[in-house]
């Protein structure tokens, strides 16, 4: 049976979240009810991971398994012209029989927007942060994230995840191209329930100096949820890309 | 009585274009109630130009003449505290006594957003064309816009404009950083009614060979605004910029 991995950017607004759930929209959900219309057969969609409701995807990587092989454009366009404007396929592939978007996946890039500035058009994926933070401090603080280490302080303390270390590669925060502008970029090899909006909360109380830098260090040494940060809010994550 | 030169960002597709209409929401409109908040005094908010019903701005410059000083930086906050997400003031500053917005104006620059791909977080500012344009000919073609024409061709018919020459300084298309993503950077000393939309309408009607790319300068010649191109989608054409 024919293994497709595809590539899928989502407005994460308009749903409850990846995964699905009865009774809600979901973005698995809705890839699920389009690969129905599109190929006449019921398959499951399996993601590289989940996102939170609210947060969007511009790369998340899917696999699925049909009975029948498929032109994979023809199978792109037929979803794209069934899902509307929330959820769009941006490539199909066939894959190896054993390719699996969750297990294969090495590295999940996410980034995270704000601004200093009001901002009109962009509003939807970006959060206006007041008083401006001191990025160059936030940027000396997320060094201390870098390299494998136990993220229980940065996770949902409902979360039933047991092994909680997770290899970061990256974690920065860059200028953009507007004066006000800027976006977290980090990379890892794996993400806790809440952990980046957890990460990124923590660094802008840093960065209004409600919390030294090195107090990164201590939060991943000592694991304790309750002296982490808030997380901040999940319209401006983006799931930019998944590396297999 | 000061006048003060603001920048203003507007999402259009929440307004009936930027002039004031009885019973509408209009970009000047809500300008004009937010500085009657503000400062408690009516003050007309004179722009650069008027941008139609859908058309963004980021860069929308307008004056406003006050019977008493303010301080910029409160001014703007308060007409952002006011505002709410569809407009902000980006900045506001003390002008000289005869700046004028409009009539001092020196360049306005449009980009009028497209893609050939599926998108999703950028639906709101970007048209999706299907098939793939030929760009290279429509950047061909775009350089025959360049310098000074009567635009009659590429103007709205119902519109009382006299003079329609126009000096164009750039025309051209730009590729961006993802694939399929496209941009028409648009320059020129003023702009007719629907001019950058019949412009782009013509354009990709090139790249999908469907007319010459030497029709635009017949165009030009003639000024016969039934052979022009239809007008392109309002909600992908944003006001970037205006230079004095």
């Amino acid at each position: 049976m024919p293994v497709y991995r595809i590539l899928v950017e989502y407005d994460g607004s308009h749903f409850h979240g990846w995964q699905i759930q009865p009774g809600k929209a979901t973005v698995q959900g809705a890839l699920e009810s389009a690969v129905h219309v599109a190929c006449r057969e019921h398959a499951r969609i399996v993601g590289s991971g989940r996102t939170d409701a609210g947060v969007h995807a511009r790369g998340q990587v899917a696999h699925l398994q049909l009975r029948r092989s498929v032109d994979p454009h023809r199978l792109k366009r037929s979803l794209n012209g069934i899902l509307g404007g929330t959820v769009a396929v941006l490539d199909v592939a066939e894959a190896e029989d054993c390719f699996h978007a969750r297990y294969d996946a090495r590295l999940r890039r996410y980034h995270y927007y704000v601004t200093t500035e009001p901002r009109v058009l962009d509003r939807h994926v970006r959060w206006h942060v007041m008083p401006e933070p001191d990025f160059e401090n936030m940027n000396a603080a997320s060094a201390h994230f870098v390299g494998t280490h136990n993220f229980d302080a940065f996770c949902r303390t409902q979360s039933s995840t047991v092994n909680r270390r997770c290899a970061v590669r990256t974690a920065c925060w860059q200028p953009e191209h507007r004066p006000g502008d800027w976006y977290f970029r980090v990379e890892a090899d794996r993400f806790l329930h809440g952990m980046v909006r957890t990460m990124v909360g923590t660094l802008i109380e840093i960065g209004h100096g409600k919390r030294l830098v090195d107090s990164i260090s201590e939060l991943l040494l000592t694991g304790d949820r309750r002296t982490g940060g808030p997380a901040a809010p999940a319209h401006a994550l983006v799931l930019e890309a998944v590396e297999y």
